[in-house]
C-alpha cells in the first residue's frame, strides 16, 4: 500500500486542525534502535499530551493516508519501532507519562511512563510491579505491553500480559476504546486487551494501562548455584517449584561463555564462584513470613544433591545486587563482542537441554563460533547467541549470518514445535520469519483482523506482517 | 442473517460427503441448559470423533449457510450453548475426550475431556491442573476455554485463559489452526489463543488444547474464618497475601443468608460454627516444605486482630473436603430456593465491602428480598443472587425481576466501573447487557473481528453478539 507523506502540506493542515499539538522534526533517537540494525525514517514528530490528542493525530492520519509510526522509549530488539520506507509520522508518547490513580491492588499510568517509573509508583505504595527488564529505566510501559515484554520475574508473574487488567487504546480511525477497568476478572466479550497487547502498535496505540500490583513477598533471598548441565538446571528447578510452592520468582541460566565475555570486555562485575562454573543459575526466592531465605537455600542445596555443585547465597541487599548486576551485564558484554546472529527463542522447558546440546553441535559443524547462551529458564526461554571465533570479529561472518540464522530457528520451529520470537516480538527483524513458520491459518487470521481494525493500513506498517 | 435449515437434504450432502461421520437426531440434553431459562432448538446433531470431522462438517456449514452451536459438556449459566431460534446444527465434542500428550509441564488434551478428568490426567502425572469448578464433572475442557471459567483457584493461578498455553481450532470455513505449542513464552504474532479464548464458540471450534501444570503445593490446609464484615476480610486477605507470598490458593467470601438456605433446603452438611457468623471466608493455603498450614493459620489469626472473630482449621482430609462440600452446595441450594434473579459481577476488590452496602441498601428500597452473595472475594468476583421473601416463591416476582437485574447492572457497571459478567460469560442472557454497558469502540471492534473470522456467520448466532 502506497502511503502519503507527512510532508509540509499534511503538517500545516494538523497544525490547524490542533493548534495546541507538539509538531516538529524527529531526532536521531527517535531514528535509532539499540542493535543498529535498522535505520529509521520519519517526516514528522508528533508529541501529543491526551488521549484525546493522540486520537485527533490518528484521526487525520487515517483520513489521509498517512503511515504512523508508534514510538515508545525505542529499546525494543527487533526494529518494531522505526520504519526504513515512506515518509511517515512518528506518534511519540512521551509526554504522556502521568500516574492517573493508585490504590493497593492496581494503578492506572499512561503509556510514556517508564517501567522504573512505574515500579517506583507501586514501591510509593507499599507494592510491586513485577515487570523487570535490564532496559527498565529507558524502556516505557506502552512499549513493554505493545511488545508483551517478558523479563527476568516471567516464571513467577507472567509476562506484560499478565500483569495488566485494562487499556485505553487509540483505534486506526482515531476512535478511543476506553478499556481501563480495574478488574482481576471480566467475561464480557471478546478479548480485545489480549488482542493489542503484543501487537506491536499494529492494531491501535495505547495510551494508558490499568496494571496489577502485587504484594512485595515477606522474605527474599537471592543465590547463585553452579550446576554441572542444562538438564541438572532444569531438574533443580523442578525440585524448587516443588518444595516452594511456586515461590521462586526468578530462574537464570548462565553458560561459562557469558562470564568469559564479562571478564574479557567487561563491565566490571563480582564473580560468584573462584573459578567460572561451566554452568550456573542465578536463583530468586520470595518467601512467606517466618521462612528464612538463606535456610531455604541450604535445603534446597541439600536435597538438590548431584543437581548442584556449589552455591554462594548473597548475605546483604548489597551482594543481592551485585548478583543481579552480573545478570543484567551479560546484554552489554555480549554487544562489546558483537553477536553474529542472536536469537531470542523458546522451547518446552523439558527440552531445554536437548535443544542446547543439538544446537550447539549443529554450529560446530557450520564453522567456528563461540556461543554464549542464557536466559530464562523457567519460561523455556533462551537468548541463543553466536559470536566470532576467538580473534575475529563479527564482521568476518557476515556471509554466514543468514545461514546461522535460518539454521538455528528451522531446528527451534521444526524438531522443538518452538517460537522464533519468545519475549522481544517480530516488529521487523523477524517479519519473514513469522510467514516462514507460523501456521498459514493464523497468519491469514492475523491479516484479517489487520484490515477489519487498520482498513487503510496506517499502523506502523512493516511490522509483524510485510506488505 | 437467515440461516439455511440442517435439514434432511442437507444431513444427506453430509452423509455422501462423510460416510463415518456420528450424526443423529439431538436428545433433550442437548438442548437445555441448567436455569432452564431457554429452550434449545437443533435439527441435527454431529458428534465428530476427530479434528479433521470437525473441519468437515464445518466446510460444510459454511458452504451451505448453516448455524452451528458448538457443544459442550452443557453446565453453563448464560444459554451460549443453546439458540432457540432456527434448525441449527448441534455441534457435539463429547467423542474428542482423549489425552494426546503429556510430560511434568504441560499436557494437551481433546475438548470433550472432562475437567474432572483433565485435573485426574494431571494427578496421575504427579501435577495439578488448579481449574476448579462446582461443575467440573460435567463441565468440558473445550467448553471451559471457550467461556474462559473462572472457579475457586483463580486467585493464585488465573482463569482457564491464565492455563492454556496452546489451541487447535477449526475455523468456521473448516480451516484448522493448528496452534497448540507447549511454550511458556511466545511472542510471535498476534495473540489468537486468547481471542479464542472466550469467545464462545462464536470464532472457532476450540478441539484441543496445551494446558500448563502446577507443582502440588508441598504443605497444604483449609480453615473457615470468621469475620466481622466483608471490609474485613478483603483486609484479612491483604494481610495474608502480604505475610504468605502469594500462598493463598482460595478465599471465598460466605455470607450467612447462605448457611440459612443451607440449613433450610439442603443438602445437607456440616457447619463449621456453633452459631453461624454473618460473615465467613473460606481460606485455603499452599505453601512451600517446612511451613506448616495449621501453624500459618495461627499466625494469621493472631496477626489479624479484629479482622478476625473466631476461626476453624481443618484437622484432616477429611474435614477439608467437609469444608469445600459447604462451598460447593451453595450454588445447589440457591437454585432449591430459586432466585428471581442471579448476577455474576466483578468490582476492583477494594470496592467489595462497599459495593455490597450499596447494592443492599438499593434493593431493600425496591421490596422485601433476601441477598445471598458470596463468591471469590480475591478476584473481586461476587455472586450477588436476589431471593424471594420467606414464603414467597420466584414466580411471585415475575414482574421485578428485569428492574432487579437492570438496578443491579447499572449499580456495578456504573459507580462500580465493574463488570457484569464477571466469570460466567455472556452467552445468550447478557447479549443485551453486552450492548448496554460495553463501549461502542469495542463493540465495533468485535463486530469487525466477528465479520472478518466468520462472515457468513455460522458459528454459534445470537451468543454474545446478538444480530
Amino acid at each position: 500500500m502506497t502511503m502519503r507523506a507527512a510532508d509540509t502540506v499534511f503538517e500545516a493542515q494538523l497544525r490547524a486542525a490542533m493548534p495546541g499539538l507538539w509538531l516538529g522534526t524527529p531526532e536521531p533517537r527517535h531514528l535509532e534502535e539499540p542493535r543498529g540494525r535498522f535505520r529509521g525514517v520519519g517526516a514528522l514528530l508528533a508529541k501529543p499530551a491526551s488521549v484525546e490528542a493522540v486520537s485527533g493525530v490518528l484521526r487525520a492520519c487515517h483520513a489521509e493516508g498517512v503511515a504512523v509510526v508508534p514510538l515508545g522509549g525505542g529499546t525494543g530488539l527487533v526494529g518494531g519501532q522505526v520504519t526504513e520506507v515512506g515518509a511517515p509520522l512518528i506518534l511519540s508518547l512521551e509526554r504522556m507519562a502521568g500516574l492517573r490513580s493508585r490504590d493497593g491492588q492496581s494503578m492506572v499510568v499512561e503509556a510514556g511512563a517508564s517501567l522504573q517509573q512505574v515500579r517506583d509508583w507501586a514501591e510509593a505504595a507499599g507494592r510491586r510491579f513485577p515487570l523487570g527488564l535490564a532496559s527498565q529505566g529507558s524502556a516505557q510501559i506502552g512499549g513493554c505491553l505493545a511488545t508483551n515484554a517478558g523479563g527476568v520475574n516471567v516464571l513467577r508473574y507472567g509476562n506484560a500480559r499478565a500483569l495488566c487488567l485494562g487499556l485505553e487504546v487509540v483505534l486506526a480511525d482515531g476512535t478511543i476504546w476506553h478499556g481501563l477497568r480495574q478488574l482481576r476478572k471480566d467475561n464480557t466479550g471478546y478479548d480485545l486487551r489480549d488482542l493489542m497487547i503484543g501487537s506491536e502498535g499494529t492494531l491501535g496505540v495505547i495510551t494508558a494501562a490499568s496494571l496489577r500490583l502485587v504484594e512485595p513477598p515477606a522474605e527474599e533471598g537471592t543465590a547463585f548455584f553452579a550446576v554441572p548441565s542444562p538438564a541438572a538446571a532444569v531438574a533443580l528447578l523442578e525440585l524448587a517449584q516443588g518444595r516452594l510452592a511456586g515461590c521462586v520468582s526468578a530462574f537464570e541460566l548462565i553458560a561459562r561463555q557469558g562470564l568469559s565475555f564479562l571478564r574479557e570486555v567487561g563491565p566490571e562485575v563480582q564473580f560468584p564462584f573462584a573459578e567460572d562454573p561451566e554452568w550456573m543459575v542465578l536463583i530468586e526466592l520470595g518467601l512467606p513470613m517466618g521462612m528464612e531465605a538463606e535456610e531455604a537455600f541450604a535445603d534446597l542445596f541439600e536435597a538438590a544433591g548431584e543437581l548442584v555443585l556449589d552455591a554462594v547465597i548473597a548475605q546483604s541487599e548489597t551482594q543481592r545486587l551485585a548478583f543481579w548486576t552480573l545478570r543484567e551485564s551479560l546484554p552489554l558484554a555480549n554487544r562489546r563482542i558483537g553477536a553474529i546472529s542472536s536469537h531470542d527463542i523458546s522451547v518446552p522447558v523439558a527440552e531445554i537441554p536437548d535443544f542446547i546440546e543439538t544446537a550447539r553441535a549443529m554450529l560446530a559443524e557450520m564453522g567456528d563460533y563461540r556461543i554464549n547462551c542464557f536466559g530464562h529458564v523457567g519460561d523455556g526461554n533462551l537468548h541463543f547467541n553466536v559470536f566470532p571465533a576467538p580473534g575475529k570479529r563479527r564482521e568476518d561472518y557476515l556471509q554466514s549470518r543468514e545461514a546461522i540464522k535460518r539454521a538455528v530457528h528451522d531446528l527451534v520451529a521444526g524438531a522443538y514445535d518452538g517460537s522464533v520470537s519468545a519475549e522481544h516480538g517480530v516488529g521487523r527483524l523477524k517479519a519473514e520469519d513469522l510467514e516462514r513458520y507460523e501456521d498459514p491459518a493464523k497468519l491469514a487470521m492475523m491479516r484479517a483482523i489487520k484490515a477489519a481494525l487498520d482498513p487503510r493500513g496506517i499502523l506502523n506498517p512493516g511490522a509483524v506482517l510485510r506488505e
